[in-house]
């Protein structure tokens, strides 16, 4: 079994698929320190030791955590379908240095696009860091597609 | 490794899988289509541009938009699932049959779901392809644990 | 292909990856329940039978309903993780009663978590429970980063 984790290309794609989703669960305390320091939470039982006409200002929502929770939900849709693809890609047997650049640019585009919505930079930013991400995901699904389709 | 590539449950597998992966990643695009053409957006910097008044009438919600994000929303709940269980259900070495009869009848389910989602067709069409994949889902999940259960 | 099968690890890992998402899966008959018993429906083509009055009632949120989305939310922003990681760290080859006890920890961890949020149990039920399951996930992360990095 341990003979995959000899592989190079293996070893790179679980490098930066290890990275990206790290990012990802990341999003998950910087949603809580966000509703902690704005004040906003959706649960009453997280409210519970509060006044009752505080609880009621508490229970609500914010921009800020909204922003953030917009951010984690576009790295669901967008880094699952990089490592599903990316393993498949990766087991295709691809140029080393070919793998490494479409890793690469993934993880890149991840990350300036997470610093664009969380940050609100002007846009294209986050525009066109999300298409970087989404055409890498493109072409190894066109590699995959292309070298072992059976329908 | 790659003689993975070489069985041919696991080739079918990955070109199914690689579909219906490919199928949620296209209702992104199908979102900013939908933002775009019915005017309705979330973030101030992707309004930027336009004069205060106009830009209060564009960060808002339309019926078109969230639809779209239901059924994205709903992919990711029933595809992801499908790829993890399908992977190990591979591994278990089902007859060739069989696993193309579970593949094919998933991604055809997904496919008849994102129609009568996105076209809003009378129930039960939407319910009936849903429940179809779940099936399937649980078909693989049932011969996995049947097979391998070690806990 | 069939020797991935063979490695106890990997079957321990299958057993418990399997039951999470399946686990995660119950939760959208879950939240259907949810939508019938409450009546809060967020499709026209859900309620299309009923007259033009009811219509307008039951296509509304309901907070019974909104908890269990919330609670399938984050089912897949962390068993998915778990479940990408969690195969990485398989492939390094980690002591078997050291996988068993990671894969344990977060399978008990995640039940715990859909307990504490659907039950509405008081706080901090619910955050230990996810905390606990990060950890483990962040465990095998690191694990995976220190055995195989290659940028």
């Amino acid at each position: 079994m341990a003979h995959l984790m000899e592989d190079e290309v293996f070893m790179a794609f679980t490098t930066y698929a290890t990275i990206v989703i790290l990012k990802m669960m990341l999003m998950s305390p910087m949603t809580a320190y966000y509703r902690f320091t704005r004040g906003a939470f959706s649960n009453e039982e997280d409210v519970a030791r509060k006044s009752s006409e505080e609880r009621k200002k508490l229970l609500r929502t914010h921009p800020d955590v909204e922003r953030v929770r917009r951010c984690h939900q576009n790295d669901l849709e967008n880094i699952i379908p990089f490592v599903v693809v990316g393993f498949f890609y990766t087991l295709t047997g691809p140029e080393f240095s070919s793998a490494l650049l479409h890793f690469r640019l993934f993880a890149g585009s991840r990350i300036l696009h997470t610093i664009s919505y969380t940050g609100a930079l002007p846009q294209p930013s986050r525009a066109l860091s999300w298409m970087m991400g989404m055409l890498v995901t493109f072409s190894m699904t066109y590699r995959v597609l292309s070298t072992v389709i059976l329908l």
